[in-house]
């Protein structure tokens, strides 16, 4: 079967000559220019059983949660407000209406803490798996969406909030570990890190304030790994990247419980785990401070952990040693 | 399984009080007003293996064809301009890269033709069947967007095209018939009914016309069949309508079948059967003949069957006698 980079690359290979689209097939989310002084913002995700997540360890209330959040950070990523969204669910009989009051109460939580209105969408049985794909449209002021394009040489990279626990949180939940588990002194612990895996929080406020001031040169969110994030900025800003080991800020729940775990490499769960939904992004380096101003206003963490440079790929620099890292984040597979 | 009608009912409960928003969830498409002068017209479409196409009998580029064209014809029913589409596709892997190729061959096809930018999507493997859903960006000037809900007593009702080929279609490829079939006298008629089903045509500019001369008081394209759509249309306008079974435009393929095969109902077929893809719409007595302007010079059929009356409910005049037709078409099932 083709993987989705290959079939991206058949899509953009399509040429399109159409003015109104400034960002099209690629970043996060596509960019339509219109008359009234914004832009679009567009962007869908398909969330399948038994690729993406697993109905036994997903609870329906965050799984509806998590099939809206995982949009809602792609817009994040571009600097939008998102405002409206579609909802299309194929659905197996073995799934009753308490799921699907469940899953659409944890759906319209959010869209109603976030004031996202709900339009329309499309439901269909299914033979087999569930399937859900939601589509958000969202606007920001004409030319003021981030892609991944603008790095430049010597820009800062920076990152919200901390890394490794989701990857963390699916390994747990794959050993049978589940969200309500109580069971000794670490329970807390593995409950952050499933909950961050189950329910990650779109990163509205701080990319829309990256944006709004024009601080962020490029953004994208971890959804496949640091290390392959990063890699799309650098390979759609034509550059390349160092970033320091002991500058990445590991989740307290990865450090705490690789302490009890003989051969938990910390380092490479921050790296590569996928589904942070953190924000990745670049600044010039004389814009640090209105960075940290953003994240303290916003009580949300940023980290400095590298620097744009010249040339291409990632260097991971530790104890003093470079070493090339390749993406190593993956295409979606549980 | 709760089924689509009471999935939407849940839907439309939660009550959202959004300005921006003038038509929600429950038509063929969401309107959104926008700030330039234009109203957004969005929609989305899911086509689910074996729910709504098997693969043995639909070649994959007109699966692509298809999987855009209903989402055109639910824009084409708003009288709107489709603008750009989102794409998501989750892939099982007995899929290769040939069926990628048709399937979005067929897709960029009617894209081009219809001026389409394709702007973003997803895409995902799949455990068991293919699964695509697409959604469509449109727009219309502010205020003309046609919804169900305008029909009035003493309007007239109209459907373009002709009836009862698709719900053929269907049945002659349960039977085993095929698109390349060329055995006898009648594969044209075949070939027609089941290129009706598999190759559906959007009414996007005759939905155009209507709805820039504001001559459609309310419009709903063919999917569910005329019996439900038809019902959809009086219950949103409050109103009841009576339709003449011998105005009704049977496809000349399904009268042509019929002679050779004995019971078998045109009539059914035209009122009951679902994926026509036609317009179905309502105008005012003294626009008839402005309606009619437009059929002749699009060169696309229009048919006057029946009228808007008081009360509920559909009548059926047949040979000078009325009966209540209850709305027979179907939640997708194959």
């Amino acid at each position: 079967m083709p993987g989705e980079l290959e079939i991206i690359s058949k899509l953009r290979r399509v040429r399109q000559n159409n003015d109104d689209v400034s960002v099209g097939i690629g970043d996060d989310a596509a960019v339509i220019r219109t008359t009234g002084g914004k832009d679009l913002i567009v962007c869908c995700d398909l969330m399948v059983e038994s690729v993406h997540f697993r109905t036994e360890w997903m609870p329906p209330r965050l799984l509806g949660r998590k099939a809206l959040a995982v949009n809602l950070s792609d817009v994040a990523a571009m600097g939008g407000i998102p405002k409206f969204a579609m909802i299309s669910i194929a659905l197996p009989s073995r799934f009753g209406s308490d799921f699907i009051d469940e899953f659409f109460g944890g759906l319209f939580e959010l869209a109603k803490a976030c004031d996202i209105s709900i339009v329309g969408g499309d439901t269909s049985s299914s033979p087999d798996s569930l399937f859900i794909d939601i589509g958000v449209i969202g606007e920001c002021e004409t030319g003021k969406a981030v892609t991944r394009r603008g790095a430049k040489i010597g820009d800062q990279v920076f990152v919200t909030g901390s890394l490794g626990a989701s990857a963390l949180g699916i390994s747990l939940l794959e050993e049978g570990f589940r969200l309500g588990d109580s069971t000794n002194e670490s329970a807390p612990m593995r409950r952050q890190a499933i909950l961050k895996h189950l329910s990650p929080e779109p990163r509205l406020k701080v990319g829309r304030e990256l944006a709004e001031a024009r601080l962020a040169t490029a953004m994208i969110d971890i959804s496949d790994g640091l290390s392959t994030d990063l890699c799309h900025i650098l390979e759609e800003s034509n550059c390349g990247a160092v970033i320091y080991a002991d500058k990445l800020p590991v989740a307290e729940c990865v450090n705490s419980i690789a302490s009890t775990v003989p051969g938990m490499d910390c380092l490479r769960l921050a790296l590569h785990g996928g589904e942070e939904y953190e924000l990745l992004f670049t600044a010039r380096p004389e814009n640090m401070r209105r960075v940290f101003e953003i994240s303290t206003r916003l009580g949300i963490e940023i980290t400095a952990i590298g620097e744009i440079v010249g040339g291409k790929g990632l260097q991971l620099r530790r104890d003093g040693v470079s070493e090339q890292i390749k993406p190593e984040g993956f295409e979606h597979q549980i």
